[in-house]
């Protein structure tokens, strides 16, 4: 064991991600990496427009690359002076890059301020963490269409504030859960889509890099159009920007963003995002959507595996320290427990929109565990929900047990419908009252209670009493509704 | 004044939205004419499938358009027992239709269930309180337009962690916060559009009315299609659904619910949504959106009136009363305070997307005054906004003189471009640190204190000098950026 | 019914507190009664300190009386401006006391600010909506120390992650129950009796009352003191304030503070606390314990009454719309729907902690309707509590059923002990294992399926397993922590 | 660098706590070490009972002390079947203790489960990351009250809604930031000594105990008391509790609960707390209140530090990656980020009191990491709040060239009441209101304009003028509220 004066957290606490894709897609190490990669296309997008050699951005990318180099643990210290991990980083990459080139140690980080390289490093982190994340929503997906054909017709008690109501079938239970995870898998695949890379500079006008050209001597605004006025003096490319679009397409920072993107594989943003933070309060929402919809799995679950219930099992339950015959829903319970905390982590990241000036004291640091952890609680709870969903034990059998337990009550709507039609609206409710109280008194069946009803056995024959009070009989939509959810396509579909 | 043992909240301590439309829109009346107009398009809807008399749907049309008739305190104090206001307010319609036509009360909210009715007549609130607030978004972005387009090129400091950076412009920061006003826009409209019609009946099948068209001795899931084997018998309405697309287009439930969906105006739901809580969540995550987006025009709103800084003012400030001389910045402050609040509002939402069952017992119930209150939270800061950025003066010479303030450290990242090109980088950034502590020593301009050193004078001319050291000629892309964030589309167009 | 343009809350969506007394002493009526409340203790507390005439204080509190002269909904509007409703109520009870006593005018709320009167009057407001609130915690532990002590021996599964562990005793769930209802009695309680007044004018430094003083030609730290310089001429009362204790108690500020709490019944603060808000983030504390602690009473009757389990009911459930034969735990619904919002209020309130400045801008703000709600969301739930303490039926019977269900599980763990020390861990544990799956398949008691295990036979009697597989004689320590539990003196004693 | 694949978080993103003694206090084998101690205490205290050999406690003991067995990443992978990390530890556990003794093995974690193991552990971990955190507000509260003590006379712009109010001083706001300091000390230290341990076995009722003591022949609630009825036979134990205090303090359980209390050095707690969570609840407040607390001081140094106030600066600001000339405040950032994510989590653990059934699916497993998280940023902030109070550099100067650019407004409030007092209202308030336009027109002060107005320069001096008009005498009680601010006792002396 690590001595207790370590600082790692290794898992210990997070049974629901420890050992997950997502779990390494989002450690302090992958962080380095992102933000390595980032400084890498950085140069490289500038040696792109020539604003760098490019054996330059040749010498940054194989100095981001050795990342045996890096140490992360000294870097989370060296963070703490100026609040974030770039600053540190940026030293050993700049040394690193001049112990190859000399020359290209200047271009390391050039023009670009901390945060344009943390938000970068985040939205890469996303995206990585998000693809077995969305894997993990189509399995569970898949898993659940599967269940909701195979009991598209199987009986279960409907249930409202606890208490049965009428049948309905595990089939359109399990089509809506389907239904709620393809709307987070939507919500979460559209998030990451749009993640957007960061480079702004300083203040967010990208103008350092205007600096640099002109220091060159180049027009900032200009690929191969005017030249400057008179060579080595600054051009005013700042104070007189294009005026339309076309010349727009060629300003230096706009090009320089897209070329950017480019290298990352991200999203270009319409503007530097630094208090703009549309993307990652998206993302907040999203994952939140996603904890909630399989928090909705995992409660229905939980209640329905339930010892009185026991509609459902978990295909491989958790076993308890101290019963060890017990088997525990547990895929479900850290589900559960996730679709507790996303919510407020996403409120968090939702309040920092608020972020004052170019860039905030506060709101962006606030940022930065919320969504990590959001990431990983909502990674977990996919893996789960996929386990679930795949090895979940359906008990048709005890469906059926504990729907008949309340037959009185789950067909009463349809009987007292039938009986109005032949009786007469109060004739029917009164004969279906004392029915419904002697079946409950007696443990009959309500349609024997209700043949002992003069009125009743006038008008109706036993044959369709039986039918009346069967509550297989009596899901009114539910199949066709069903139909309706499946034909929805997933994004996994079935191996033939 | 009211006693004070009555109940009535009346707007005292909500300023943000008292005397709004949307304040008129969210109140316990709209929500009772909500609840009417659902119970009404839902008699239609049976009436227009043959399963309810025309003149059932008229008597409860007409029933429900006498709003006179239901007292909302009674109402609310009756609501008590059954845990919601449907179950009164359906006594009270049914009475007030049986008084017109007593063969038409049975019609009444005949097939549903409480929470059809609610989340009906939420999503009508909804879609009517968010008209005024789409509009009032666009008033803002529109606004905002004008103020970006108008202050291009008006300078000012960027600030980050509290600090002068690099100079941007006024006009850059204007379309920054269009552009996130934008974001909320789409987003809103985007929830509102998808906000469905609920109809579920008891457990979410629609059970009731295939019993209903049972009862009539009609197969419930064929128009004209084959008819049941034995006249007066039930069919197998729910037990044998249809096996395909054609005949599930037959499938009385679904057209009943189309029926309904059209006949309110929203949107027809693939599957009834009483714990499949998409709509609300997603409508929590846009207001949330909403609140923060504003919040962060808000936030440098306040910043920039604070009395040093004095940058911008409110168009009317708010009055004092400790002080009658203080212009407050008050719809700042009201914006502000709501962008607090909707985050935690929404994780709510978000957490009640957990809801179990058919229906759930209390994750439902705890989403009404939350998503309420998010509506007015955003309602309000939205009208606020739309005034804000309407009447938004800026200072111009203001900004340019707290920039001023700093010159030597706001254009000191290009300077040491030009210098390192020219002397090295070394020696450029010793030249530039003695510079800058003289100028900050004696207060003289940075140029002058550059020209001081002799490398520095020698390679670059007085005017080049100051050209570099001019902030307002150091923005960078901050006009093209600003040209293409123009570009994007707002909801409403200026005026010719 | 009020037309669709009246902005009236009262009450439809809020069964839970309508019609209490805790709606009345929190509607906006109820904030302005405060508000003048505090409008006349500080003229007369002025009065006792001398600065301002006795008939003002008559006067102002004459007019205050008049309630009937203001209107709620007028001031709601006109406190758009200023964004706060003190400033158009101080106007109007000015206009009412000129027309008294045109002298005593000027003494209306002079040298306060409006965060004086609101913050002073959320409190008085919070303190009068507690005593219901305690009361009915009160009600509710005692309903609970009766429940307990009667099932005191009544034995219940004992569930963890929804599987039956071990037998338990209602008494001690009960009990258990209440020590969580009367651990947030004492944190409202102990909230409730710190609240204080707040007064601290302009910026918190009660200087108003010394300029008046002044102006008076009285110094302000002296009452008997050392005499100013000369006469009419300002004293330093400000700049040069007493030295010690002593003279501190001398001060004008000071004594004007304790002479207002007195006036009004709260607490005497040590500093001005417009931006120090200890009072408010604990009362939300409070709060939020009070709606979780509830919360978990709710949660479990709520488990408990489900149809399958069916150990519990409330004494009057609530009526289904769609199924009349239905009976809800409406109570309980309530109460988890408020523990589901409340910790999100809480939130918000313990964020606004972080007020800038003297006044923040937003802050404040965003306190007034998450206290209000939380306040009004725990008094709610509290009047739900009680009545389903006080109500609950419990079903021994169906305990016993549901734990014999699963006997060879609950008291596997008593078992094995016994065993163990008879024939050696392995022995026993395999024994164990073959009985428990014989008597779950062949639905024989555990004891049966042991004493087929010859080792089993040989070594105990019949008469012992039979105790031994007896969930009710493995209670362990239950009634002993329930006695202890019970001893903690609770509010409110029986009636003998 | 670790590779890509570790999942380690060793401090990348948290500069907050990196490197600090909470962050070893709470990491992974923190826990690891703390559940340790929990196992070892739980067998000693069996041992003193007589419930289990002290040869056995000894062993448990040394194998606990051996954490370098321990691997806390597997563990962490193995805890991921049964949903927590005790089973797996218990697993390893046993078989250290077998390795030294075989016959101890069985006394590992007897009678317990994994809750009471990680609660235990968790309370341990509390108390042992609180030290640092108390110590640290206490050097927070100390440097403050140094600040409040310097500068208690010295003047500072009050800023109300971000607008200059009247004059105060920066001791009373120090005074200010220290009261809210010792409130969160005492909220955190009464927290913190109420910490209890936790022990309830299966389901809350320590029945294993008693089964144990039974299979050794003994009573479970007798020491030395009555014997058992008839040797071998299982007693009576659970079904037949003690009927008085007397024997209750036999109840073996609760004697063992007592002693395994005072072997942690936890608090001995009145019930089981499995679904009690008062404890954790209420950590979860005095972290989210401590947050707020020090986030008040943190919004108010980053606003006066601003650009264009400048009135305090941190003692070493942190370094900006893209402006290295520029002084970040950077441990008021941290702080000010920490303040935005506290209540979202103690929104999360107030929730988690809602928890079901004797072990929540969920509840109890969201609790872990939110708890974890908030105290780390609060032991963060904690930090770095006593940096930022030991090295805070003041400017007065600044404060009074701030607080003369609008001396019109700031006196006015006591210029008014003496120039009534001497003009009469009306006639005074034209007078200032002219004079004060004219004041801000031609930048004149306002003693200046006064005088040109003829009423005021018949009735004031000059002099007079000079000192109503001086706002360095203008700060009411502010000595008298500070020096009895500074009179409340706080956890740390100042060094003599």
């Amino acid at each position: 064991m690590p001595s207790t004066d370590t600082p790692e957290d290794i898992g210990l606490l997070t049974p629901g991600w420890a050992g997950s894709p997502a779990e390494a897609a989002t450690g302090d190490a992958a962080y380095v990496r992102a933000m390595l990669d980032a400084e890498a296309a950085l140069t490289q997008a500038q040696a792109a427009l020539g604003l760098a050699p490019a054996a330059a951005a040749r010498a940054v990318r194989a100095a981001a690359a050795d990342t045996a180099r890096y140490d992360v643990r000294d870097l989370a210290l060296r963070a703490r002076t100026g609040g974030n991990p770039v600053i540190p980083l940026v030293a050993d990459l700049t040394a690193a890059v001049a112990e190859r080139d000399p020359q290209a140690a200047e271009y390391v980080h050039r023009g670009a301020t901390s945060q344009d390289m943390l938000d970068t490093a985040t939205m890469l982190v996303a995206v990585r963490t998000l693809e077995p994340v969305l894997a993990d929503l189509g399995r569970t997906a898949l898993g659940l269409a599967r269940l909701a054909a195979e009991h598209r017709d199987t009986p279960i008690a409907g249930r409202t504030l606890t208490q049965h109501a009428v049948p309905t079938t595990f089939g359109l239970k399990a089509a809506g859960w389907r239904s709620l995870v393809l709307d987070a898998h939507d919500r979460l695949a559209a998030a990451r889509a749009a993640l957007p890379v960061q480079l702004g500079g300083a203040a967010g006008t990208l103008a350092a890099f205007h600096a640099f050209a002109e220091a060159r001597g180049e027009p900032a605004s200009a690929a191969g159009g005017e030249p400057a006025a008179d060579g080595g003096e600054p051009a005013a490319a700042g104070g007189e920007p294009a005026a339309d679009g076309a010349s727009e397409a060629a300003d230096l920072g706009l090009r320089l963003l897209a070329a950017y993107a480019a290298g990352t594989g991200l999203a270009e943003p319409a503007l530097p995002w630094h208090t703009l933070r549309t993307p990652v309060a998206d993302l907040g929402g999203a994952l939140a959507f996603t904890a909630g919809a399989l928090g909705k799995v995992a409660a229905d679950v939980l209640l329905l595996s339930r010892t009185e219930t026991a509609e459902l099992s978990e295909g491989s339950g958790g076993v308890s320290s101290a019963m060890p015959h017990k088997a525990n829903p547990v895929r479900a319970t850290l589900i559960a427990a996730a679709a507790r905390q996303v919510p407020a982590l996403a409120s968090v990241l939702y309040g920092a929109l608020a972020a004052e000036d170019e860039r905030p004291a506060g709101a962006w640091h606030a940022e930065w565990q919320p969504l990590r952890q959001a990431l990983r609680l909502v990674a977990g709870a996919a893996r789960d929900a996929a386990e679930l969903a795949e090895g979940l034990r359906v008990h048709p059998d005890r469906m059926r047990h504990n729907l008949d337990a309340t037959q009185a009550l789950v067909v009463s709507e349809r009987v007292a419908a039938a009986l109005s039609a032949r009786l007469g609206r109060a004739a029917a409710e009164q004969a279906l009252a004392r029915a419904s109280r002697r079946a409950a008194e007696h443990g009959t069946g309500l349609g024997q209670a209700l043949l002992e009803e003069p009125a009743v056995a006038g008008a109706v024959s036993e044959r369709q009493l039986r039918e009346l009070t069967d509550p297989t009989r009596y899901t009114g939509s539910a199949a066709a509704l069903l139909e309706r959810a499946l034909r929805r396509t997933g994004p996994v579909r079935p191996s033939p």
